[in-house]
């Protein structure tokens, strides 16, 4: 017997609908690539988007055909996540930071009918137009006065908003319905298509406000640092509009000083980003104290949170941390690390281990830790195994790929290996390909790699395993010093006695100037296995 | 095209196996019927409701039948909750406050297969027996060795969980099915069922938790002093699984003393209830100041919260005021009056003003308020229409009551009449078969109620319309006095003076020793129009 509850579709256009009708006057403002910053109100989005979808009608973009974008975070590119999404066809957002290669491999795999792009990867869309077997439709999201002269065939996104009505009606959809689009940066075979549907983005947006994840409410002004191209800035464009929070978009200025700015004028109260975005925030405000005026909380995801940034935002700022954990095949929101009550009575250092960890799953996620042969690991805080998670806004398939079966009993395994405590806060130990074995057990890499970094002359660290004659793997310490720093190898390997297990001290160090990274700005860590796999090929066995 | 995202149901038991696998430790306290504190964790929660589960399938209760309660808020109640509704069958939470005809009227009309009751409510049962036709299971909600003598048909709940085994897989639910089933109170013909589904609770329960709802973490103690038979508890029991939040259930000691002991003991951080229980529990506390040690906020729903009230909670004692709105239709959840960041820096007495109204809608609901016509009327904070909502959580039909078509083109309407302010905040000015048509225009009854309750010696204040043989109706105002006041009607009608239009101004004052009450706690306004209906029958015409 069913309920008798109304039947609405979870829409990712009621979202746009609600903060239209209870925030209409609440403020999105952006830092364009012109340089200027640019703010209107939700009112003027609503109407802008619906405009917008008029004028994918006229492009003739049907329903569930993809439309993808390059482009900062600004108010036009969320103009396009609703007006795409919102009238039946499918967002996809473009990292381009990623290789030509891929992003022409990309663009056809997801067969995508138009292109908007930002005015500053006119170059990257000269290559791929240059690739491209079919031709498409490229608008470039700028006025009519400044489009690029030569380029005939773009066309101009203010001509498109400024010929369409401002009447619209959003769809009723089936809330199962392909909404937007996002590709892993895969660093071994291709990017794979993650295809979000309304439901999941609805259900992501409700889990992500709630207290203990993002905590965001109508008095909350939010910068999402985190581009979109990045799982839709973690969700909190929609977060905004649910909550009706003013939305601080910082476009191309990802620098220290253009940030900092940016939050103080706009008094913003919350971000999110990755730690090497937080690492040239911290530097522009390096040597004083509560710099902030009115940054509250910040989230750091996308890599571990080190203790020392987290000590930096929190004892020198009063700005709380928020360890997160996600991937683009979770929306991306997996876990966040904030406190249980019992944790706030516990002294400093305590609560710093804690918050070294990514945290406890929101609800509508599920997880487990499973040995080699898939039997569930216990939550003690002390085993390691892959993490598995399930959950109404994971992925059970890749677009446009039915050879890969990526579930494992209905469990999407996440290629991350983890140990999970007694309150359920998970820490991730390493990426399953970077786990070091090392004469049959495992070494985590980012332990290490975190323990090397409470070294003052230590700027930033990578352990790997490589090749050794007699225990399968040894770790290998690759570092940066920090400017004017001599450290050298013994006295950080003396450094690192009594702080990990004595088997898992690395056996040597290298000193680089810096390290390669990838797309989304974290290191290739394979890269790094091919240069210096047979460091050890010639080592006698350090233990007998 | 379609999302490739995980399809799982929206499931009442998936909060259970939240709170069991993220928050097995954190309590749950019960005041018992025996009087004392019982208290045990979300550990033991989840495994006896899987017994009960067990249980219920030994009883024969089959999916989708009805399994009613009679019972105060418990921990036996929420076991009840989670094995009814997480096995497939519909939870239905009786009032005991009814009247006894409605109660044997709704016990057949849901065909309850069960009914397990609080030993308080033996006498309700034992007269419950002796109405209904067809016989029922009755199961006290008690121990075996405290099982009343003389009772050989009733099964014991206690023994019924100790002959259980505690495995029992919760089966995956189309996310539609019903989970449970209340009854509104109404006051005029027979009470209406309103089924609630799996989705719409949990969807509820999002919303719910949400930073401009009841913003509930982990970090709180809640403690629902308003009855499980009142729409769930607004839902915070599952709410409390979401988030992991201590619960604590105050059974039925409900004064103001036993409450505040409560509060102190398990130091709660935020409670909810209707204003007549917190008229209780701030006399309890009169003369002091920040006798909350550990309350931050409290909801206040039901009824109009009185200014006078939420000035207590956050002048004297710090407790921050939520005032909300809901009905049995919307489970119950509607609006909260939360702050938006301009309001906040407003002067003290504007956002008193603002803290009367009942709030904005939460990120799910949709509402209207539409002239007599069925006509949008603006949000302009003047206009007064009644209101219409929809949503995820609102009713779309009764249950077992085919002939009533509740929707009016997919609203339902509310029987509210209310004014929307340009920030969105909705005030309840009358329900609509109170309201008073006094020559062509409406009169809001509950503004004058909350202007005459400003006067130091109205305790409480009824208005009421009376038929007039000049102007349809005229408002008439029923008080009684704080104790100690000699107030008379020529002294408050001057008070009204300047404070309402001069022709809302009530024709009379009628000072009475009490209100008649509902069975949940509302004046009952027909009673009084009844008694009073007549009195202004030779009345001369108040204007010529």
């Amino acid at each position: 017997m069913n309920g008798l509850m109304m039947q609405q579709p979870l829409l990712v256009a009621s979202l746009l609908t609600h903060a239209e009708r209870h925030h209409a006057e609440r403020e999105i403002v952006s830092r364009r690539v012109e340089g200027d910053l640019h703010r209107y109100r939700f009112a003027d989005l609503a109407a802008r988007s619906r405009r917008l979808a008029n004028a994918l009608a006229t492009l003739g973009i049907r329903p569930g055909e993809r439309v993808a974008t390059i482009a900062w975070n600004g108010y036009r590119h969320v103009e396009l996540n609703f007006a795409v999404s919102g009238s039946g066809a499918v967002l996809h957002t473009i990292n381009p930071r990623l290789h030509i290669d891929q992003l022409a491999y990309i663009v056809e795999h997801a067969d995508d009918r138009a292109i908007f792009f930002d005015i500053t990867f006119l170059p990257i869309v000269e290559a791929l137009q240059a690739r491209l077997a079919t031709p498409r439709l490229f608008v470039a999201m700028y006025d009519a006065e400044h489009m690029p002269a030569g380029h005939d065939t773009l066309l101009c996104y203010e001509r498109l908003i400024d010929s369409h009505d401002d009447r619209y009606d959003w769809p009723s959809l089936d809330e199962n319905t392909a909404a937007s689009l996002c590709y892993t940066s895969g660093t071994t075979g291709h990017p794979k298509g993650v295809l979000y549907s309304h439901r999941s983005t609805v259900l992501h947006s409700y889990a992500g406000a709630l207290p203990d994840a993002f905590n965001c409410s109508a008095r909350d002004a939010i910068l999402p640092v985190v581009p979109m191209f990045h799982v839709n800035a973690w969700g909190l464009p929609f977060i905004a509009c649910m909550v009706g929070a003013k939305l601080v978009l910082p476009g191309p200025a990802l620098d220290g000083k253009s940030l900092y700015e940016l939050i103080e004028a706009e008094q913003v109260t919350m971000s999110a980003g990755v730690p090497t975005i937080w690492q040239g925030l911290l530097a522009q405000v390096a040597g004083r104290r509560n710099a902030f005026s009115s940054m509250k909380r910040t989230v750091v995801g996308g890599a571990p949170c080190p203790t020392a940034m987290a000590a930096q935002f929190q004892q020198q700022h009063g700005v709380e941390v928020l360890h997160a954990w996600g991937m683009t095949e979770l929306s991306p929101l997996g876990t966040v690390c904030s406190f249980k009550p019992h944790q706030l009575a516990l002294p400093e250092e305590a609560r710093y281990a804690i918050q070294a960890k990514q945290g406890r799953a929101v609800f509508g996620i599920d997880m487990k830790i499973v040995d080699p042969d898939g039997q569930p690991l216990p939550w003690d805080g002390e085993a390691v195994g892959e993490l598995l998670v399930r959950g109404h806004w994971v992925a059970r398939a890749y677009f446009g790929d039915t050879a890969s079966q990526p579930l494992r009993d209905g469990w999407f395994p996440t290629g991350d290996m983890a140990r999970i405590d007694r309150d359920g806060f998970m820490q991730i130990t390493d990426r399953s390909k970077d786990v070091i074995k090392s004469g049959g057990e495992w070494i985590s890499s980012i332990d290490i790699e975190n323990i090397a970094c409470l070294h003052p002359g230590v700027a930033s660290a990578t352990c790997i395993g490589v090749r050794h004659p007699k225990w399968d793997e040894r770790p290998l310490l690759l570092v940066t010093r920090t400017p004017g720093s001599t450290l050298g190898k013994d006295e950080l390997l003396a450094f690192l006695d009594g702080k990990l297990a004595r088997w898992w001290k690395p056996d040597d160090v290298i000193f680089l100037e810096s390290f390669p990274l990838g797309a989304t700005g974290k290191v290739l860590k394979n890269k790094l296995r091919e240069q210096y796999g047979a460091h050890y090929a010639g080592a006698a066995a350090p233990r007998s």
